[in-house]
Formats: structure tokens, sequence, C-alpha cells
């Protein structure tokens, strides 16, 4: 025989993200140490269950591969879930009894993104992108708000930085407020009232975040607009943040393609980079499932 | 011949007044007695402009046999028409040309309303429906704000009230607002923040506005959301109206099914009720059509 065998590491436990766009699956040893790894289609538990428990299955048996590990193997390992669109527990309870864990518990996306962004110490997480929400973690306990989408919610966001610059172009145009390099261009390239009004009614969270790194740019540059947007957005996000107990010498964790932008809104705040991925933040979780 | 023939009076001027669920004419004489009256179906010429000239025509019909005078008869007399959707210049050309009137002036319906709610007086107008729109004369100038729909638009009106209600029922469910015996309800209602998402997802401008009476009412009960979103469009009324140049000596005239609710949160400015509607406005503006 040419190579000894050596004992492959027991796996200790099991972490899944997933979200609109994908799901990832990954398989640690007690320290912690990656043994598997599967990624698979979009997993959101509202909007299509059946669809999120058939590909958070298929990235589960990618990793079992990927270690070297029968799914059935894993079945009493302890495991945790951070999907989007857990909205109640009800759906929690569903997505845990579908999968082919008996240890897995299932939350929000928002749960495991705050314990990978801090890790174990106390602290906030503002995670803005396309949509936004805002989330606390001290001890074992952690809370969020925001994130019930562009409609009704995610103030801050960059979707709704986008749709307070169409109102906003509004207001300049009927002569209510002072117009900016921004505003004017926003207003020439719609085509004035009648062009914002159109896109108003056709468009979507996603278009109206297409605006954002320009109202991000703009704001860097003095104009006021885009100065005014941010430092709104900044207000909303201390507002939430107050909301959540968030101390002023604890921990802020901004995320997401426009929250990083708010760091120059927030100087007086104890900003940190993220220190781990939703992924890093399942697996932790996992780690503290009751036996 | 057992009566008298006298001569019928001098038909002297044309008012058309046109919105979405239907529109009016009017014919009077020198004196402004009216001597026909006509009624047609919708008229906003920005979603449906063939549509609108055809319940034009139809309604001037009607007006013309009330009037005993045909149609061509009245082709050179003064004429004017406020309409929905004149959202440019071009399309009021475009009616004007259109109809079988060589005298005609086309504006918003927003310019009729303000004529008919104040009459020849200086002063402003705040129309609050499901929509809003502000506007003021002075002399023969006039001027409007807002009125550009529920998207991006109509802050203080019946549909942002709801709106407001709803963005707020989520930041009450998520502990940064204090509860109210209003967002109770609507909370247990809508069943929760899904329920919240769910109906946010698929409501309209007039799915929100039905809200607005029970935010008045609460409003007047003390509750505590009620106030804050009355007084919240309260504030944007006087920010439209400031931007209007409105003097706090000026009348001011608040219609529709909310305008009238603000009263009392105005209660420093000079409030009068309306002199007379739409209709009133393109008859007196008819007046002022140039020979």
């Amino acid at each position: 025989m040419p190579f000894a065998m050596t004992e492959a590491p027991t796996p200790f436990a099991i972490g899944l993200d997933g979200g609109g766009s994908g799901c990832r699956v990954a398989i640690c040893d007690a320290s912690g140490v990656i043994l598997g790894r599967g990624e698979g289609g979009p997993a959101n538990a509202t909007t299509d269950f059946d669809g999120t428990i058939r590909h958070l299955c298929a990235a589960l048996d990618i990793a079992c591969a990927g270690a070297g590990v029968a799914v059935a193997d894993l079945a009493g390992m302890p495991a945790h879930a951070g999907l989007a669109g857990v909205i109640s527990a009800e759906v929690g309870d569903r997505v845990a009894r579908a999968l082919p864990l008996r240890r897995v518990t299932v939350t929000e996306d928002s749960d495991t993104m705050l314990a990978g962004a801090l890790g174990p110490q106390d602290g906030s997480l503002a995670a803005i992108g396309t949509g936004s929400f805002f989330a606390r973690q001290a001890g074992d306990a952690s809370r969020s708000v925001g994130g019930w989408g562009f409609q009704l919610s995610d103030q801050a966001s960059g979707a709704w930085l986008g749709h307070e610059l169409m109102k906003l172009a509004l207001h300049v145009s009927d002569g209510l407020v002072a117009e900016s390099p921004l505003m004017r261009a926003v207003l020439e390239e719609l085509g004035g009232p009648p062009g914002l009004v159109a896109f108003g009614r056709r468009a979507l969270a996603h278009d109206y975040a297409a605006y954002a790194p320009r109202i991000v740019e703009a704001a860097k540059a003095g104009d006021s607009a885009g100065l005014s947007l941010m430092w709104q957005g900044a207000t909303f996000l201390r507002f939430a943040l107050d909301g959540l107990g968030h101390r002023a010498d604890e921990p802020l964790c901004l995320t997401g393609g426009v929250g990083v932008h708010y760091a120059r809104y927030l100087d007086d705040m104890v900003l940190i980079p993220p220190k781990g991925s939703a992924l890093d933040g399942a697996l932790a979780l996992a780690r503290r499932v009751p036996a």
C-alpha cells in the first residue's frame, strides 16, 4: 500500500446560508476547519419553499461529498440554517422538518449575517444593499429590525435612496427645493416630470437602487441633494440602532454595497469591518444548537 | 300663437372640466347665466387622448342642445378646458387642435379647480383626496405643485397617509415606535408584518387611501400615530404653500375628502370654503381667453 490510511476528521457542525440568489452549505470539524462546501440555487423560504428545500439538499450533498461523508451520517450533527423569507416561527419549523437533519435550527438570514459579521462580540450590524436591515447582538441574544421590503420598509437602502431622489427631483421641478447638479442630470435624463412619473409607474426596487452609486458619488462631491439623501439615510440608521439599544462604545459593522458608504456620515461611531460571512455565522450558530 | 317668441340669450363662454371619472361642459351667457350643461365619460388627456376628445365632444353636444344652439355656432366663442393629464404644453395644444372650438385654451384641471375654488381673489388651494396638489393664484398668474401621482408625489394625500401608516406599523412591530390603538388594530387586522408585507406588494393608491378616514378619526380621538401622520401631512402642506409664495393673510381653500380634515391642524391660517367647482373655474378662465 503506497499511502498510509489516516482517519478522516469527524464532522462537527453544519452551516446553511440561503438568500434570493443562491445558497451555500459548509461542514466543519470541532476546531472549525471546513471539511466540505457546497453551493446551490435560491433559498427564500417564503417565495419558493419547495425550491428552497431542493436547493439546500443539493448543496448539502455536494458539501458531504467534499467532506467524504454520507448525508445520513450527519443527521445528528448540530446544524443551523439562516435563510431569506423566514418571516415567522412557522416557516422556520417547516424548513427544519423538511431538511434531512435532526438537530437543525432555522432563522432569518439576518441572524447568520449578524453572527458572521461580528463573531462572538457584542455589537450591531447595518446591512444595506438594495434593501436594508439593522441587527444587534448582546451575549446570546440578538434582534433585528427592518428588512420588510421596498414597499413599506428598507429605509436608508439603495432602493430607498433612489426613490427619495425621484421624489426630490419632482420637488426641484416644482420649485420647492433648490436644484443641484445631480438633480439637473436626473431630470434631464428622465425627461422632466412626465418622464419621472412614467419611470415611477414601472420602477421596481432594483431600478431605484441603480441610482444609489450616483447618489453616493454626488454626495462625496458636495452635491446638496446627494448630501441630503445620505444624511437622511444615516439619520434613519441611527434611529434604528437606537431602537435596538446600540451603545456608542459598541462596534458597528456596515455591510452591503451601500452600507459601507455611510461610514463618512457616522464618524462618531465605532466602525469595524465584517469578521466573516453569513455562512461563517451559520456555523457559529450551529455550535450553539443544544444536544 | 299662444306664446310670444323671445330672442334666445347669446352664448358667451364655454367651460370644459375633465378628470379620471368623467367630464362636464357648461355654456353661459355674458352675465354668467348657464344656458346649457352636458356630462360625459372620463377625460384624462394622457392616459386616453382619443377617449378624452370623444367624451368632451359628446358632453359639448348635450350642452349645445340644452342651450338651443349648434356646435358650429359656438366655434368662435371663448372656451377653456381644464383636464387631468395635461402634463405638458404639447398635450394641451393637441387637445385644443382636436376640439371643434377655435378660441379654446387648455390647462391642467388644477388651474380650473383653483379658479373655481377662489373665484377672482388671490389665495391658495390645497386639493387633497386620494392624491394631492397645491396651487396659488395672484392676479392673473397661477402656479401649482405636486399632483404627480402616488408613486413619487402627492404627499399629505389619503394614499400618502395610508402608506405612511403601514410603514409606521412595521416600525411599531419592530419596537422602534410606541404602539397606539390605531396601530394595534391595523397590525392585527392585516396579520402582523407578514400580512403587511403582502398588502404592500399588491396595494395601489386607493387601497392605501381607504385607511385615511380611520387616520383622520384616530387623530381626532388623540391616537398618537394618527396625530403624528396628520401633523406630518399638515407640515408638508405648509412646505408646499411656502414654496408657492402663499402669505399668512391670504385665504386658503381646503378641498377633497381628506383636505377638509387638515383644518384643525392649520388654525393659524385664513381658511375659506370653495366658492365654486372646477367647471365654474373653466367658465371664469374662458372669459379671459383673448379675442
